[in-house]
């Protein structure tokens, strides 16, 4: 962390959503129990997003290959949910209805209990945007629904290149004409904040200890190569000056 | 216009932005009263946004031959802006950093007065976004000034094509996974409406009679292609029950 960082040098917080903002394994695991009851909803949400990364990873190479097209984040789950489906024993319990709509848990995850305020304070004196792998129509519908006052929303699908892609990070600041260094990424993973880093964006790390569920706390240990290291978005607010 | 039609076979209105949601003439010939006192304002601003066309035209055939990348609107206006100060006799009253300046009244356009209470209370039932060749940071800035209630803030620039390329007013549809039809572009423009009601989707006509000031009054009649006609945003919300 950077002691002597100032607040009046950046101009932009980009954030990283899933995790950092919406609150995926409570979400997910309250709509599993919901469309599947005695199905151990918990175990459910952590198999649905452990499918992330490796289907993600094919995606990416696929479309180095030149093999490929983009991808949707709404395709690339519902793909997930069907072999996560299979994996529990329960794929004859939802039709194709069933499953199209439980797929759009991830447009209506609920943001941690300080995101709105915290959004909302910085919101004054900076711009502030998204940056996920998640689509436009899905984060518009979770911004909807959730009251997250973004002043726009950014994605890989406007980018056509998925984080950690650098053209996404440079992307942001080439988007509002500014420098990378006047962006700061604000994320609860270090691998996101450690590629944004690289392209010489400013990182804020956001404390989500319960991101994978009450039953299995994540290390949250600070890390000196962050800018900023803040238990929540309030905090990030406060430690900014709004 | 179609007596018929229902609201609630909407679910998407997209917006045209200069001169449907704020007014470009107004704005333009503010900033050029302050910037050059004593050139006549309200030619300069018609001049200005009277290039827009052809070098959009421009842009747009070397796209479609190859030759050329995706071309934002903030230069496509700095370029235009140097060519009108050479025809008014002021190239030498603005250095580069004022031309810089000066360009970005783009940025700050003004929203016409009903502009924020049409689009707040039509956000209540639809998803609202913005539809323009303008480029994302111009858009965005826009808002956050004006005050602009936007759900999502959809551009050229997302779906590297430009207005009335089909691209963008499908492009529309496909980011928020409904049908054209379900799609209503608002505009005050016919041939924007024309090229979306080829796509399919609903149309709605804004009057703005004073789009080109006061001095230049715009036709504003009715045609019956358009789903919709309406004095302005706040009509518009009305027609549509909210």
């Amino acid at each position: 962390m950077n002691p002597d960082f100032d607040p009046d040098a950046i101009k932009v917080i980009a954030f990283d959503i899933f995790g950092t903002v919406v609150d995926w394994h409570g979400g997910i695991a309250a709509e599993v129990a919901q469309a599947l009851p005695g199905v151990d909803d918990a175990a459910f949400a952590l198999a649905w997003r452990a499918g992330y990364q490796p289907a993600m990873r094919g995606v990416m190479e696929r479309l180095a290959a030149g093999e490929g097209g983009f991808t949707l984040i709404d395709e690339l789950h519902r793909a997930i949910l069907d072999q996560v489906l299979r994996d529990f024993g329960v794929e004859d319990r939802l039709d194709g209805g069933a499953r199209r709509a439980l797929n759009l848990a991830w447009h209506r995850l609920p943001p941690w209990p300080d995101a709105v305020e915290g959004l909302t304070r910085l919101k004054r004196k900076y711009t502030i945007c998204t940056l996920s792998n998640g689509n436009l129509g899905l984060l518009t519908e979770m911004a909807k629904r959730g009251g997250l006052p973004w002043d726009c929303i950014l994605s890989a699908e406007v980018f056509k290149a998925y984080k950690p892609d650098p053209r996404t990070y440079l992307g942001v600041a080439a988007v509002f004409d500014v420098a990378p260094s006047e962006v700061m990424l604000a994320a609860a993973h270090h691998d996101d904040l450690a590629a944004a880093r690289v392209c010489g964006l400013a990182t804020g790390y956001i404390e989500r200890p319960l991101e994978f569920g009450a039953a299995q706390p994540k290390d949250v240990s600070p890390r000196p190569d962050n800018t900023l290291h803040v238990r929540d978005i309030v905090a990030l607010a406060e430690r900014l000056g709004c």
